[in-house]
């Protein structure tokens, strides 16, 4: 099978030019398909607070409302992604930005209310890739923002690190999909303040231990277990890694 | 050759979504290839002045700085060009969102600063329609917000009704293409406060006589210039008409 690499980034690597256009300059290097998957980070909140729209942030995750949907659906799924295509665009990669409404690439359903109400926000139900495919054969390079519809018409605010997850499975019967979960650190680390600490493998006994012992910061653990469930799916190969190391491959691997 | 209808709807019409649903409904009507271009209208306006950004319009054109290139990228490429997605996703319509960057589709240069300097608009300099035809064929429905790139990663405002003729150009070598412009009335009006008073046939020499007389806006000039162009270039049919009226082909057809 053809090697694919599927990228995501969060929002603090795309939100400042400069880092964005290293990340750019290291993603242009990978070789084979790629794809991107971008965050949205403060801009949104940013802006939001220009227009008098209040964050509401519940365990990481953002409460969506109407105003907030609106507001995510112009900064993720316009001003970020055209931002990143128009970026790749002039480093000769075939970029074509899209939401998971587009092509009916992402189908999600609104998340029921439990104790919380998140609002607009979708939980990822179905993944088709016909379209996608038949463009990355052509070399084209999907950039992806996390914004998903319910195929009624209705837009939802969905977390990246799971879209990125949700598609590489989908994926990994295509191809050999490497998944690279890209932040600020090298890696997981066995000390946050502490570079060279890095874990360079990470099995779900580990994480559990790791888990128990706090070592893992909150803001990690849904990302390694979207991690290990893409890796449970068929993924290759995942990676907890740095934007500027995409091209190296170095980082905490998933096994 | 086989038939593909081009629309280009003006802002007034997406940004209200009981005319955008009416529009959608009269859409999915069309039958063969189909593909949608979108104004963006006021809403750009009003979240420019919510975010304390002025608008500044020249002869019906906005001056596009850098504040105001991200809010018409947002709100153009990201929450009308999504709304409209989500909104064919709904009526079984495999829309797919893009801007001129996308894919590469359009490409534009800045505008010369001669006496006015428009800022960040881009006129447009070439339409590269390869990976479009294939989507197209796949009974993909392309909708296409007002933005270009410069091929430098530089993103540009470009007017709506001239990305509808250069699209359509380019197309009329692969495909038998009619160009809807839409907008509030039925067609050209020989007397703007009354429908009935159509003009079911427009040449150029009536179109000069017209002019002359004052009898054409302002405001429609541009769009039958750009209509006329296209005709020129190969397109079969151009037809100036209400939103509510392209699946039954009504108002003013260019000759």
């Amino acid at each position: 099978m053809d090697r694919l690499t599927i990228v995501k980034v969060g929002g603090k690597v795309v939100e400042d030019s400069q880092s964005l256009n290293e990340l750019l300059d290291q993603f242009k290097k990978i070789s084979g398909y790629k794809l991107l998957i971008h965050g949205g980070g403060t801009i949104a909140t940013e802006i939001a607070g220009k227009l008098g729209i209040k964050t509401k942030m519940v365990e990481g995750r953002r409460i969506t409302n109407t105003a907030m949907l609106d507001v995510v659906t112009m900064v993720y799924g316009g001003l970020v992604n055209k931002k990143v295509v128009a970026g790749l665009q002039a480093r000769n990669c075939n970029a074509l930005g899209l939401t998971g409404a587009d092509l009916g690439l992402i189908l999600a359903k609104k998340r029921e209310v439990k104790d919380i109400d998140y609002g607009f926000v979708g939980d990822v139900e179905d993944v088709s890739s016909r379209e996608l495919r038949l463009l990355i054969e052509e070399n084209v390079i999907p950039v992806i923002a996390p914004i998903t519809h319910d195929g009624n018409g209705q837009l939802l605010n969905t977390n990246a690190d799971t879209i990125a997850a949700e598609i590489a499975s989908e994926l990994a019967s295509f191809y050999s999909v490497y998944l690279f979960y890209c932040f600020e650190k090298k890696g997981v680390l066995l000390d946050q303040n502490d570079e060279s600490s890095l874990i360079y493998e990470l099995d779900s006994t580990l994480l559990q231990k790791y888990k128990n012992e706090g070592i893992i910061s909150a803001g990690m653990i849904p990302k390694l277990d979207n991690g290990f469930s893409a890796k449970r799916k068929g993924v290759k190969e995942v990676l907890i890694t740095k934007a500027q190391n995409i091209a190296t491959g170095r980082g905490t691997r998933l096994v």
